[in-house]
């Protein structure tokens, strides 16, 4: 019998500055009620989903940063979407700017159930960007400078009948992030992104290029680890700058089941058997019979590139 | 100033069971005058450039099987082959079945550098395949019972002006293998491989799928070490078996520089410019900037999938 997930991958269009959360969740719900009216059972938001991407804004004084974070979750404004999807039994999973009662700041996303129940937390490990004010950029990607690196790992949980685990933006382009992952069984990664659709430091790299990198990591991860990616975009211009869009969901096999082609927010529904991830899991992917772990070392025991070992 | 490496990326058509180690060669000259009057200074041949890819016939004494080994390298057979190169100027890479003083197997690449020394050897870490004959397959794959897994890691030697690490066949289907070279600073990883147009255990999974496949994991792990890639087939019907071909060069972004659509000898010969790796390397994929080692753990700890670890 097949283990189908019914996933909407729920793409937004842009969130300008202005806009306040109560906005971005009424434009949430909307998107459930059409993710539930076709059938989906597992939703999915963008990174940071509740503002505008704010890391592209410099603030010399970080707590000034502050108002673009949650010091709690649910909250009032995020209410009416963990009600909304309890009515309508709906899983859901987005992402949000998360500061602690110890005052710690990471950029965070979390599975919440059917019930309403917050049920795995992830934060992003693989902050790209810079922590000062660079003027050699055509613009500002300061994420090491708003958030520390996430501290929980990749964590897979029992979610949806199958195994679920999560990773944020840029974590989807370092193979670790879906290995780690993959070492716990995981049959879905679901991953929200904001990526600008010129490269700050190399303006010759625009959207083609963007785009290809996107699919290329996302495809690789789910073939190599037989998974399927949900990848779920932040798209259109926002505050004046371009992002990629490109939300898709991609199968164990590496293949694009579906992609949205279109820049505002929009619902990409795609029934995913879950048992179709046994077949690489269990033949050429078959970790336990073919990894070499003895050659692996050099992962975990250098963070940077150093002297080549030849001779 | 560029630093080109004007690579050949020699494909061998089949070769049959009958023919010879000399025979071979003679072809493998032919290939390297054309590279040469074509302006390479390193060629790159196949897996297991000498011979038929033995591992599809089945021997129940292994012993039998040591006829498609070289008990020494240079050998009678290969001197010839050493001596144009070293008559040309030419570096070289290629793959052959090794049997040691000690007799153990290993499937085995060398680089040669331009005077006939050997400069650097690689033997198969991620061996696919099987131990024994398997009547559930439309064909065998027995490099499980042929060779012993690699001893050597991933090294990458000073080679050609450049950093170049080797790897074989099915290891580029494994982000580890790129990986472990990235963090030497790879700047061109230079593979070959021998690949059934079926797979053995899934009839629908035929050659648009594998080439697929084949691309992807090269362009990623080029992309996601920010190296040149170079990966060259045995190609065309061997011993009534077909093979993939595929042979590709790949720059540090991930993008294909050039394929050869043929199943015959032929070269495909590229100028690289390694410095071309040095955007992604001081960029997006500086390790010592974003990689959080910390997280990477399971990669080393666990061989095969184990527990999820959510809550």
């Amino acid at each position: 019998m097949p283990r189908i997930v019914t996933i909407a991958a729920a793409q937004l269009g842009p969130i300008q500055k202005a806009e306040s959360r109560a906005d971005v969740v009424g434009r949430m719900i909307a998107l459930m009620d059409e993710a539930h009216a076709r059938g989906a059972n597992f939703i999915v938001y963008p990174e940071l989903a509740l503002t505008t991407f704010f890391p592209r804004w410099y603030h010399e004084d970080r707590a000034e940063a502050d108002s673009w974070f949650e010091a709690s979750m649910p909250n009032a404004a995020t209410a009416p979407l963990f009600d909304k999807a309890r009515a309508l039994g709906m899983a859901m999973s987005f992402g949000y700017a998360e500061l602690t009662p110890e005052g710690r700041h990471f950029n965070t996303s979390i599975l919440v159930d059917r019930s309403g129940k917050i049920a795995g937390k992830y934060r992003k490990v693989h902050l790209p960007g810079h922590v000062d004010y660079d003027d050699t950029r055509s613009h500002q990607h300061l994420e090491k400078r708003y958030f520390e690196p996430g501290d929980l790992g990749w964590p897979v949980w029992n979610f949806e009948g199958g195994l679920v685990g999560m990773a944020i933006c840029n974590d989807r382009r370092w193979p670790e992030t879906y290995r780690v992952m993959g070492l716990q069984g995981v049959e879905m990664v679901v991953l929200g992104f904001n990526t600008p659709s010129v490269n700050s430091q190399r303006s010759d790299e625009g959207l083609e290029d963007r785009l290809f990198h996107h699919r290329l990591s996302v495809q690789a991860g789910a073939y190599q680890n037989s998974t399927f990616v949900v990848a779920v975009a932040k798209a259109g211009t926002e505050d004046g700058h371009h992002l990629t869009g490109g939300t898709l969901v991609v199968d164990p096999n590496g293949k694009i089941l579906g992609e949205l082609d279109h820049e505002h927010d929009g619902v990409l529904v795609v029934a995913c058997d879950l048992d179709d991830t046994r077949f690489g899991k269990e033949t050429i992917f078959d970790f336990a019979r073919h990894r070499r772990v003895e050659h692996y070392g050099l992962i975990t025991e250098r963070t940077g590139a150093g002297e080549p070992l030849g001779r």
